[in-house]
Order: structure tokens, then sequence, then C-alpha cells
């Protein structure tokens, strides 16, 4: 059976490489999900990239991977913080989600650290750049077969 | 030249596989440490595998990771919380610095879910179970490239 | 002259049913909706019944239901928590509005028991399941009266 | 078998119609209690209605509830507020707990907002009015049934 | 038209001159008793002076005091801290209420230097020892020229 | 002399046994109190052993016990929390007073916690079920003789 | 020997009858002042009354009342909130200390709720308008009686 | 170089002259566009004037104005609350940006008193009613030429 | 009739242009006053600019713009910060009040972020620097006119 | 099968009948272990009791007790307060635990008053002075055969 | 070049001696005065000694000091707490800032524990007595030689 | 009879010189060591001057400090910070202690900036770098001629 991934990303990723590239770098969204892709394919995973600005749009998406029996990766950015509706949506995924966030958010100021989804997440990976999103891959991966 | 990595455990590791396995799971520290071995030398590294249950040896080690200019993968466990000397001391290190707890600790209760290390690590894991020592591994050789 | 009433609900509501069965039950919002109509009608009442992941979706249907001089009855569910601009938005209601959890939300989670629409509330009921929907309506025909 | 139902009124009710007029309205307690009687008949409970100041009284009548095996209804009043004893009771009960407020207690200051019972009630409806209680037969109606 | 005056005691002040003298002092409630009605009568109160140990006993005479149109001069003493019932009596009273404490509450330890009750008096004095009675009674003379 | 010993215990405790068991177990009040008058007698006090889900009778009994110069243990089980008047009450006492809970209530949840009336206590036990009133008598004549 | 005392007055309170009169009435300083002074006269008291705007006026003034050894009456008005060196001076006066408020702080917002000098004064009344002042007066002159 | 000009309005300003009359005053949105567009083209401002209920719409448009390096003045009404997904648009903005609140929000309730986006601000200005929006013009009108 | 406007500066403010000038910029109160009082002849403003570093000469001059029916403009620096003094007296104004601050105070430290004055203010503008003092007196001219 | 049983002393204790005696009292270390030998001895425990100012190795006498399917009595004194390492070799012990502070921790200052290790106690015993180790082992004796 | 001191003395430091001996001690402000004088001299410093009850002197003589391009010793007393005058001035001073306490603040009562000051001071030393003064003049006269 | 005097240092002081230099300078702890050394001896003291990481090894030296009746400088580091058991071996000191910080941490980040050694200090000197120990020396010097 095909193992599906989901991998979502919130609110002005797509202006990665572009915003306050100080603390997030020049690497842009495209050359993530290149490289995501890639990696996915080698694992055999039916892999799904996206992203948006909107909450509805992100709560759809991640009812869409619970639909399909989907594992998720999701970078929430900014709707890391105080959003129950996408906690509510990531809580109906059966297989393993892990949530990455590209900077260290403990070290950032205070209304950056604690991310509300992170009680439903199986496991949450930050500060690793854009390598993040691999290393979460490879995550996926290795809980599945656990899990399975 | 070679590239140094200390893979150092904190407080009760030494009790995986025996210490509330319903969260901790029946892998012990022995065959984290295999795996951990097998990797680092397949990716180079010159590698160093310990735990303690004494904070000042903890310090001790990371003293001497500094001290052999190393990167550093730390699972404090019970050190996480509240450890200001084992904090000063990872803020010698000046290669990347990798933290993994081996469950997702902002599910547990509110004492174990703010590391105070977090502040000054490069990385954080969380979740990802014995597997989460790989990911740390392969996120150290990523970083140190990118550093270099 | 008709009394107009609508009937919104919030964030995977559409899931209900298959989202946490053991807290939310197996009902379905389609259930729910027949038998709202049913008893809408029984009391005269033009009644309108949506759902929503938007919150931009739900605040335009609260102001179309302010437009229509309408008592709301709202579950805002995951929009229950820290959403001014619904908030806002209920304010503008002249009518009864009568706000449902389904569960109640005092013996949840700590982030689920502040609902930020209750201020703007007529009547609050939680816990009551399906069936609160039905209290919800008997309560908006009591107060109706008392104010017409 | 017959179902036994307690409404059970705390501090102060005794003075509904006098106290506060503008935050509670005109109704006594006694046309409640006839309004509440008359609803409970209909619906086949065996129904008891009573009022008291003195917190052990309250607790009294609560565990003779339980141990009659009744539901529960009450407006805890003044004893909702920091009143562990009345919490300890409530919890005896084995059939459905609906606890009234007549008004928003989420509007008022601040000390007025949160009940300490309600993690210990099935259902929490506030607001309502006198109304509030009729709704609250209702509620044991519907959850009794699907209890049994 | 004859002025009445409660003056009601909470909580162990019948142990007043043996409980904590270092604290309350050696004078006996039945010395305040002596005192407060000489200075009544005096002032052509019809005045009462009750003590006791509970909650709803405070609550009833405290209706009683509101069903005569009286004034009321209340020592709340332990009842001061978290009674949301005693302050609801309190709301009731239409005349002038002085609240009264025989040491300076807001030099003792945190938990008794907050009364609830406050918010509903007219007048607070405390540290006046029992000089504080005849203080308030003062008081209430003057506001009730004020208001009437 | 004699040596009096005052066993109170609070609110709700008349249902041990019935009450949560899964919490408290299945020994009813009757039972302790025989063990406790057997013990008692044994160390030659001259005990009372009572229980009330009145505060104001829990008062009357502890300046009871105070009049007669004896010692305290007390379960106030519901009014261990936020009640000054008890804490007013017990302050009274000058024998040794030891509070005893059947469980351990720091495991509890937060409202449970943190008992007001430890401040004045001698000793407290908690967590040792009916076995901790024994040792609660044990301590009593352990400080006794300290003390006298 | 004569009793001497420093009625003083701090911020805005040259405003009185002006500033808000919704919460403060009409009667102005000077009104007060002769009151105070006329009353001080009887009791046979030294009097000195004054009003600044000047936190350092007000210090310098507490302290010649310590030099004089007086008594103090004090309505320190704004300089209640927050200020150490009002309370710091307040705390070298050996003879009674009475605070006034002429409003109930504690019905007040939040910001007026807490006086910082509360903690140096033997006495405080608030809320009992102009006529606070000469129950303070009233207050030194028995207090004065039991120290001496 | 034409100087671009973005004036963004967030949820339910649709409904001002409606909504809350007695906070927000007459005035519709359409009155402020038309002002704003004639002060602008005075300022020789190329000026774009749009309101939104979709946060991310609101993040859209932000990011619309960072790449056509236009200055911003937004007023994000509901989204000034907790949204860190547009406060991290803002921080995309290289011109000046201006928050305008129609209201003073630090005299309203406490949920609409801390604006999260206001520590992207470069000025704000609150409470200036529809006129804010002109104050606001001319601040970037004053600004852009110090920076430029 | 004249309109008069005072405009009225805090703490350390006269050394402006030379204190931390990394925050504030290098423009003296000098520079400030000669464009306020331009801009307040212009619009036909009998204009009074005056510094302070005392409280209570700062209260003394809010006073007298109370008396002479003024406008106030106040940039309270330092005083911003608990001080209840400033406070009340800026309640005495009955006309427009702006509160200005050349930083936008939400962008500094902890300690500089709420002012209490706010609560008092009609407008408060902070973050346009110098320029700010100019868009209060726009700010006031057209208030006054509302209000008129 | 012999019962074992470990008591466990933490930071200072050696310093017991030096350190703070007016607190702690003049009995020593050796004289408790005397007692509680004596006592273990009559009750067939083989008992092991040991201090240390060394966290690791209280914590590795812990997991050595573990190993030993032995129950604890452990007085951390100084390790009870935020030291999760010990936490969570405690929670490894699966018989009795007691926990046992020789001064009663609700009387001290703050940082004394809550134990971090209560948590993982079955039974806690604080202020009854050296007796405490006594009535300790008492109820190791009864809860060990309520569980065997 | 001559090195510039000023000694500056906040509220009610002329009392010194006199004021709570039992905190302060018996020596004189004059006392100190004379021994930082003829140090000053035996370091070469020019030295300024003051003291007053008046933040705006303070703040001037601050200012004075900066002007002079001083070294700065304050002992702020009651200006020590919420003052940002002060602490505004304070930043201005570019020579080391000595901040003196005669107490060590951080034993006494919770509102004297944080200096507002500290976070501008380069030294802090408190609890010395009247020999802070002495050696806070030896850490002026040695961070100088350091800046310089 | 000589006079003893201990100066301990905490952890990761053996890396003064290394670690941080921005923050602590390039003075080695070896260069310290001797500066107190030869004071010291000028002032007549027989001095001890130590360092380690191991907190366990910091109180032994301190119940050795205490046993030789010397006074205590020293400079917990990492161990200032929520170390009880460091505090209670502190409070046996009954000659001078002084606390040494080298940089001023109240300007730190919010988890260096309260010492819980503090309370029990006699002297707290922060900021003055490694002149603070020799400031530390001469207070020890001062302060047991006030003792002695």
């Amino acid at each position: 059976m095909t193992r599906k991934l989901y991998i979502l990303n919130g609110s002005n990723l797509n202006m990665l490489g572009v915003r306050e590239p100080h603390i997030y770098g020049h690497t842009t969204l495209k050359d993530i999900e290149q490289n995501c892709l890639a990696l996915a394919e080698d694992l055999k995973f039916d892999c799904v990239f996206r992203q948006t600005n909107s909450e509805s749009q992100l709560i759809d998406w991640i009812q869409e991977a619970f639909l399909h029996d989907a594992a998720l990766i999701i970078n929430p950015a900014g709707f890391s913080f105080g959003r129950i509706p996408v906690l509510d949506a990531v809580k109906l995924i059966r297989r393993p989600v892990v949530e990455v966030h590209i900077t260290n958010i403990h070290r950032r100021s205070e209304e950056y650290r604690h991310s509300t989804i992170s009680v439903a997440s199986t496991v949450v990976i930050c500060g690793a750049g854009a390598n993040g999103y691999l290393l979460a891959i490879r995550a996926v991966d290795d809980l599945w077969g656990n899990q399975g």
C-alpha cells in the first residue's frame, strides 16, 4: 500500500528567502519543496507539498490529509500560536505528525516561543533550517514503520 | 581535519528500557549508543557517547567537548529543567548543539515542558524516540557543513 | 412578522461524528441540522443552518444575520478562543444570541475553557451534546418573546 | 421505575425578585418552582425543589439525592465560587447534573465568572433567566434517556 | 421614624479576648456590645448586636436587616475572605454599610489582606481596635443624614 | 492528668467508602473511628471522634477542644481549602495539631493541593489512607511528651 | 503636655469640590480644614492642616511631624500608590497614624485599590467622605490614650 | 519616483457607522476613504484603500504592499489581537508603517488593550477617530522624507 | 473666543538631543517648541509650551490648564509610568487631551510599554518623533471642533 | 521473603543538631538512624540508612533501591525543590515511598513550601520532627501489607 | 585631568541614624560624608556629596553630573523603586555608576527587593552598611582606570 | 586569633577568560586568586580560594568553612539560581558572608537576575568584575570588626 504524506506550510512562508533573511536565511520554499519531493520519492512516499496564508485553507488540507490516511509534516509558521482550529484539525490525523520550525523558536521573543500545535504533534523539530524538513521526512519514515 | 562529536546523556537515562516504559519504550541506552556510533562513523565523525547522573560530570564533559572544538548532541533529561550551570557550559560550545528529547516534552506535565537549555541549542528535536539521536547526528552533519 | 434565526457552526464541525468521537459522540452535523430545522419550523422560525472552517466566512454570515435582524445560535468551536473579530461581529446582533458547546468546556484542558465570545452572548449552554442546539432554539423562542 | 430529580438552590435565591432586580429580574423563586414542578410532572419526573442559605444543608440534600439515585439540577448561586465541599458532594451523583445560572456569569465581574462546580457538572446553562430551569429539566430528560 | 441598625459579627469573635491576644487585645465582645448599645442609644438608633460562627446564620441576619430597612455594621472576621454569599447578602442593604476590622488587615499575612466584602461596603475602618465599632456608628449616623 | 484528644472530620467524610472509592478506598468512617478509639485508649487519651458537613459545627467543636485544652487531629476534607474561619479556630489550640488527609493531596488536581489549614498545624500527614489517623495519634502522643 | 497632630493631604486635594465631583462630592478642602480644627481644639490637640502636590514637601512635613513627636492623619491621595519614600517617612512616626481616603478605594478601578502606605498605618478609614477626617481625629484621640 | 501608500482595514470595519456607534461614531468607511484619497493626492501619494474581514486577504495585501515598496497605514481592528501572521507580514514592510485605531484602545476592556502589531509599527495613533487616518498620512509623509 | 492649548513636557526632555540619541534623535526641545508655536499660531491657538523634571510642577501646570479651560498636549516621558497624581490631574481637563511619545513605546523594554496616563487621554500618538507634536496639535484642532 | 527498606537523607542533614537548631532541634542524624534501625528490625525490615550532599549520589542510591525492589523513605531536604532528576528516580520505585520533612514546610517561607518530589510519593509526613521517620516506617509497614 | 565624582543620596537618608535604627544603624549621613570625602581626596577625586527628598532635585543633580562628565555613586533609597525618571537620568551618565544600598535589600520585604535603577548601574553593592560607600568609591576608582 | 576566610567559586568559573569574554572579560580565575591572596594576607586573613563545578563539593566546602568559624566570600555563578541546598549551607555560616557576581546580574536576561543565595548573604556585590572579589575582602574585614 502507498504511504501518503502531506507537507503543509503556513503563513508568510511564500516569502521565504525574502522575509527577515537574517533570521530565516535565503533558501526559498521552492528549493525546500524540491528537496522534499526528492527524498520522499526515495523513501516511497506519495507526497503533497503546499503553502497558504489562509487558516481555513490549512484546515481544509489537514482534513484532506486525514481522509487520505496520510502522515503530516506541518510548518504552521504564524499559525503555531493560539490557533485552536488548526490544533483541532491536527488532532484528526492518525498517522505520524511532525511539526517543523525553521528557526529555534525557543530563542526568539516571547510571542514566538510556545506553539499551540505541539501538544498534538508526535515529533517537534526546530532550528535545523531547511534541513528540518528532510529530518522530518526521515522521522515519519521511521515512525510509520514503528506504527504499522 | 576530523570532526569531533560528543553525545552526552543526563540523569536516569541509564535506566532507559526500565524506567516508565509506557513513556520511554524498551530500547536501552546501549542500543542507542551502537546505532549512533555506526551512523557517526559513516558520516566521518569522531564520536564520544556517555551518560551520567551527575550534573558536575556533565558540565566537565561539555567543557571537554569545548576544548576539543567538538559538536554536541545532548539529551539533558532531568537536567533540562532549571539548570543554569549546564546552560552556561553549553554556551561555551562553538560547533552545532543539538538537544534531543526522546518524548515530546510539550505533551507532558507542566514541570517537563520548558527546557532551560534550549536557548543555547542550535536545534531541538523531541518526540522521535531513539531515532531522535540519529536525526540529531544528521543535523550536526548538515550544520557543520553550513558553518565551516 | 417572521422571526429569523441563524444557526452558525465554526471550525471542524463538518467532521462531527468522525473527529475525536470519544469526546463529541457519533452524531453528524447533518443529523443536528435536521433536528434543528424541524424544531425551528414548529416554533415558526425562518431558520438558516451553516458550517464553515473560515473565520471570515463566519464573520460575513454574522453580519448577514445582523442585517436580517435575526437571532443567532452559534457554536464557534475552535473560533471560541481568542477571536476578537468574531466577538466584534457577534456584538452587532440585536436579537438573542445563544452560544452552544457540545461538550462541557469547563471540564476540558485549559486552552478550551474560556470562550472569548461568551461576554457577548445572552445565553451559554455547554455539555448537552447535540441536544444543546434544541435547547438553544427554545431559549431564543423564550427570549424573543421577553424582548419583543 | 420512577426517575427522581432534585432541583436545589443556593444562597440568597430566596430573595429572587427582590435582590438586584436590574440583574436578576422580578420573577420569584416560588414562580420558578411552580413552572418546574409542572414541566417535571409532564416528563414523569418525581421532583423535589428546595432552597437554602446554608452550605451544609445543601451538601446534605445533594447526598440525599445521591442516596435516591436522583438526577440533580443545581443553581449554586454564591456557593458556585470556591466551595470544594459542594463540589465533592456533586461528584457523588451518578445521574445527570445540570448547573443553572440565571444570569450569564461570563459577563459579570471577575469574582462571579468561574464556577468551581462546573468541572463536576454534565451540562451548564447560564443567562437564560428563569427559563434556564426548564431547559435544564429538558436536558436531564434527554441525558437520562441517553444514559439509561 | 426610628433608624434601625444591625451590628453583626462573624466567625470566632466569640473568642475575643482569648484568641491570639497579642493581635486582638483583651477586650471581650461583651464589652464591645455594651459600648455600642450605649452610643447607639445616644444617637437614637434602634440597635441589634449579634455574633455567629455560621455563615448561613450571618446571611439570614443580613437579609433580616434588609427587610427592616436597617443600616449595617459588619465585622465579618473570617467571613471577609472569599465568601460570595455574604457579599451578595450585603449588596441587598439600602442603608449605609460600614465594615469594621479590629486589626489593620493590610499589615497581616497575605490571606488576611483582601476583604471580598469591601466592594459592597460604604465605609471600611480597620486597625482602630474595639473603638472601630464606635467610629462605625458615628459614620452610619453621618451617612444616614446625608442619604435621608 | 488526663490527656484529651479531639478527632474531627469535615465535609462528605460520612460518605467514606461510598464516595469516589477509586480515590478513597472502601473503609468507612465507622471503621476508622473504632481503630482510633482503640489506639487512643491504649495510649491513655480521652478521645472524641466526630464528623460534620457544617463549617460552623466544625468551628464550634474546635473551640470546644480549645476550652478542654485538648490536642486536635483534624481531617478538614473540603474545609481544607480557603476557609479562614476554620484556620482561625485551629490557631486557638495550644496542644499539638495533626492534620490528616487520606489521599496524597499533592497528587490531585490543582484545587485540592494547598490546604489553608496547614500553616496552623504542627504535623501534616497525607496519603497514608485510614492508617494516617493512627499515625496521627502516635504523633500527638510523641509531641505531647515533648511539649509537656 | 500638649498633644500635637499633623493632618496632611496629598496630590490634587486642593481641587476638592471641583475634581470629579461625582466621585468626591462638593465639599472643599477648606471646609474640611475648618471642621478638623474645631474638633481638634475640642479634644485639646495642637493641630496642623496642610496640602501639597509635591511628594518631597509631603515627606518633609512628615519628618517635621516626627521631630515634633506628633500623631499623623494622612490622606495621601495619589501618593498612596507605589510611593516608597512616603512610606519610609510614615514609618518614622511613633504616635498613631491614621490613613484616610474620602472614597472607598476598594470599589474603584484596580490602580486605586492598594495603598502602599497602609502597611505603616495604625488605622485605615475609607469611604466616609469628609467625615472620615473627623473619625480619624477621634481614632487618634482614642489610640493616644491607649498608648500613652 | 511615485510614493505608494496602502491603507488597509481589518475585520468589521465595513460595518463602521453601524456597529456600536456609541463607541465608533457614525462616519462610514466610505467617508474615510474619500478623505484619505483626497489628502493622499495632495501629498502626491499613489494610494490604495481597502477593507477585508479575512486575515489571509489582509496578509496577501500587506505582501503586495511590500512587493510595491509601499508605505502602510493599517487599522487592523480585530486583527490587532494575537495575530502573529499579520505581525509577520507587517515586518516585511521597509517603508513607514502607521497603525491606526479609531478609539483609544487603552481605555477599553482588557482584551482590546494590547495590539500585537505595534511592535512592528513605526507610529501608533489611537483615539483620534476618523481623523486618525489623516494624521497617519501626514506621519507617513514626514517619515518618508526623513528616511529617503 | 480664544482656544487655549498647553503643551507640557515631563522628565529629562530638557536633555533631548543629548540623551540616548540612538533612541530619541538629535532634535532639541527648543526646536520642537518653535515648530509647535508656529503651527499653533496658524491654527489660532493661544499656546503655552513648558518642560519640567518635577512631578509637582507638572501637576500644578495641568491644574492651571484646567482653570484656563485649555486643551492639553502632554509628553509625560518618565512620568508616564505609575504616576497616579499626574493621572488624577489629567482627569481634570475638559478639553481634548493628546498624549505624545517621541518613540514607539510598544517597541521598548517592558517598563516603558504601559503609560498610566493613557486611560485619561483622548488621543495617544507614539513613534512619530518630533513630528508627533504637530500631529497632536492637528488632532486637538480637529477634536475641539467636534466637541464645540 | 525479606522486605528491604532504604532510608535516604539529602543535603545538609549531616549538620542536623547544628544547623538552625531553633528550626530543626538538637537531635543528630546518628540518633535518628539508631531509632530507625531499631524499629525497622522489630518490623522485620532489612534496612539501609544513608545521607549525602550529592544529588547524583542520591539518584544512584534510589536506583539501587529500585533494583533491590525496596521501599523508600526519603527526606530530600534541599533536594525537595525543583529537582526533576530526583523526582524521575523516585518514580522508578515500585514499593511504597514515604517522604519525610522534619519541619512543617507549609509554615516556612515560600521557597521551602512546595516539594517537587511529593507528586511521586505515596505518603508525605511533615512537622513531626525526628519522630517523623518512625511514623514513616510504620506507614511503609502498613502499606506493604496492603500492596503485597 | 581631574576626575569628578557625584555621591547622591535619595529620600529620608537625612534621617539616617534616627529612622529605623534596628535596620539602618546609628551612623549619620554626616559621618558617611566625611569618610567619603576623605577617601575621595586620597584617590584624587573631585567629589560632591548631597542628599535630597525631592525626585526632581535628584534628577537635576544627575543631569549636572552628566554635564560635568562625572562618575556617579547613588543611594536612591526610596527612589530605587518604580522611578523611571531617575532611571532615565542615570542612563545619561557616561562614567561608572555605582548603586549603593545600606541594607541587603534582597532580605527585606517584597516592595524593597527590586531596584528599578540597577539595570542602568555598572555596579551594585548592598548590605555593607556605611562602608558600602567606601567600597563604591574604590569601585569607581578601579573602573575609571579600566575605561579611561 | 587568626581570622579565617573561604573564597569559593561555583560552576564554570574555571573557564573564566575563555567563556563568553564579551560578558566576563579576559581575566582568569588564577589571576583573581593571586590578587585575593595578596590582599587577604595584607589584612591578616588566613585565606582559602577554591573552584568547583560540583554542587555537593561546594556544599561540603561551605560546611567546612562553618566548622572553621570562617567568613565566606562566594561567587556561586550558576549555583546562584534555585539551589536550596547551597542556600541551606550558607545559612550555617556565623561570620560575614559576601556574595560576589562578576557581572551586574540585574542587567542580564531573566533567568540570571534573582540569586536564591542573597537572602542569606550579608553583602551582595555585582558588576565590579574581578575587582569585586577585592571589595568583598574589604567588606569582610570591615564587618568582622563590627561583629567581633
